[in-house]
């Protein structure tokens, strides 16, 4: 049998396949792209056990049932080196897949589909509509706080919340928190489904401007974007109940300008020295004094910043990479630290929230060594 | 002491002098820059024993005669931290320096000068003038064919070979060899110089538009780039005869679009087994059939390309990373290969050669496998 299909159609159906093939793996039937044929549809998927992609696009084609696994990436690197043009691709009994374009011929082995694994499927029954762009910026406001510690499984993972109060996404790594809601979309019964970090990065590159649909399985949850359909395994943990680690009552109101306060702290990450990171912020009325120090190299540094600032003097310690995270990714021209105590958790947000959103980051400060 | 210098004046001198800082020497000393001052000028070098830069500015200085090295990396990234502003050095007898703005207050620990090597400097008896982007194109042609190998250390280096018939460029690995000349630039004495890779790379960076000096000395050369003085030890190795592999006559000439032959190639890379690496040219009058071959994989290619070629028919081997590199460093819409048989040195050359310039690419094939 044969089908035909264009090399530029192809390349950009299997360059949003391409991600879910694993690098490494013990079982190499994964390096592959499975390939059916059925009623004149191409379908491609790819899998790693955890994420899985699919997508289909119509063919001309002189047969069906077609069910076969092709080596991805020399298929994928194949086919993106040809300029635009018509590929036919030849199957025959003798597990060789011939691609015929108008400057040559091309053969690579194929095997048969039997050993490749089952693609869940996941019950269409809770459907959630969202726009790409928003599920995007909730992704890259949340995920660089995933913790990179396997010990607790849960905290790997971004946890997406559904509540009476909206949507809810939540990461920690134990050390600072982010919870970012959109609060237009709202549930009658709370869930939490968490999300490993791989389909995370995965689903932040697949996602544009297009409105997405997400389904929600008890193991698995799976996002139609476009042509693609994503999905992928949830962790099967309980979450931190980590609502009683937010404080309720920061008293103490710091407000200051987000760009000159990066820029200091990015200069300071120069001098906090490399074992504990550490940069003391020294809050008083008129301003904050910034300093770090690293005994190691005898290097120091002292930066003075204007503030809005009405409590007490306080000398507060953060982790230097902490504190430029966190500013990173709090999306306006000034930022709130809520303070209450130079041992308890700060809480950090930006000076004006969006309509229907509501970004928090929690840092917990470090013990200061002098 | 104190000399006050503007941050994105000293950014812009420090960026060229890193490039010779070493990112792993067992001699800590080089990972600094050596600071002087004298006259109201600052100089700031550093050297990785190999490669040296220099660069100067006008600084308005307190004291003179200031002579210590400074922790290179550190001082570049504070320096390039900070906005447009006025930086204020001073230098008190504690081992401190300390840098003022009107933002804050930096220390960073310095040595003294003592036991920084020193400089070699090139004596200025024998200059040469040359356009940056002449020859930074020189480099750019050659340099990618210089032996990885250090077997025979002249051949990891680019021979600058200086004879009546012009400035020769020349990289070899033994597999392909690369001859760029300007013929413009005569001597009336043949003489070579072998720079080694290091400098190739970092000179490459460096040069832009303007004209360069170059001074040539017995163990060492240097180049003027504008406010910037670099120098590299040579490598004192005899460059082998590479005259003689050059043949004089191969008499069969194939003439062939080269993007279309290096498109084919590239997609042949992907198919040619990781052993071998081979690629098949069967070349005829009519066309050439481009194909490879990956046992292992069980995959092959194969494609003809239209060409102009008037003599015998003949079945050639190359390595298809060489044939691609040769292909993409031949600057014309099309490239002839001068032929005589399978297993003897290919010379390929740009369809026409730009007035002055003498490109020339030989390339060894390998034995076909079949």
């Amino acid at each position: 049998m044969e089908f035909k299909v264009n090399s530029k159609v192809l390349e950009k159906l299997l360059s949003k396949i391409i991600p879910a093939v694993p690098n490494r793996t013990p079982m190499p039937i994964l390096e592959n792209f499975l390939t059916e044929i059925k009623g004149g549809i191409l379908t491609v998927c790819a899998t790693d056990l955890e994420i899985s992609l699919k997508s289909s696009l119509n063919v001309t084609s002189s047969g069906d049932n077609l069910r076969i696994v092709i080596p991805a990436r020399l298929l994928y690197e194949i086919v993106r080196s040809m300029d635009d043009t018509l590929i036919t691709f030849g199957i025959d009994g003798n597990s060789k897949l011939k691609l015929t374009t108008e400057k040559g011929v091309y053969n690579i082995s194929y095997s048969p589909a039997n050993e490749f694994p089952d693609i869940p499927t996941v019950s269409k029954s809770k459907e959630i509509s969202i726009n790409g762009k928003d599920l995007k910026k909730a992704i890259d406001q949340t995920s660089f706080a995933m913790s990179k510690e396997d010990m607790r499984p849960a905290m790997t993972g971004t946890l997406l919340e559904f509540t009476t109060e909206g949507l809810r996404f939540i990461t920690t790594d134990g050390h600072r928190l982010v919870r970012f809601i959109y609060r237009n979309i709202k549930a009658s019964a709370e869930e939490q489904y968490i999300l490993p970090e791989r389909a995370i990065s995965v689903l932040a590159k697949l996602l544009g401007e297009t409105d997405i649909k997400i389904y929600l399985g008890k193991s698995h949850i799976s996002f139609i974007i476009g042509e693609v359909d994503f999905s992928t395994r949830l962790i099967a943990e309980k979450y931190p109940a980590y609502g009683s680690v937010i404080p309720l009552e920061n008293e103490n109101i710091l407000k200051v300008k987000r760009h000159d306060l990066l820029a200091t702290v990015r200069r300071m990450m120069l001098f906090s020295s490399s074992n504990s990171k550490q940069v003391k912020f020294s809050i008083a009325k008129n301003g904050i004094t910034i300093s770090a120090e690293d005994i190691d190299l005898g290097s120091n540094a002292l930066e003075k910043i204007v503030c809005e600032y009405d409590g007490d003097k306080m000398d507060i310690g953060f982790n230097t990479q902490y504190v430029s995270d966190v500013l990173t990714h709090v999306d306006d021209e000034e930022v709130l630290f809520k303070l209450h105590s130079p041992t308890k958790a700060c809480i950090i947000e930006p000076g004006k929230k969006n309509d229907g959103e509501d970004l928090m980051l929690l840092l917990m400060p470090v013990r200061l060594n002098t």
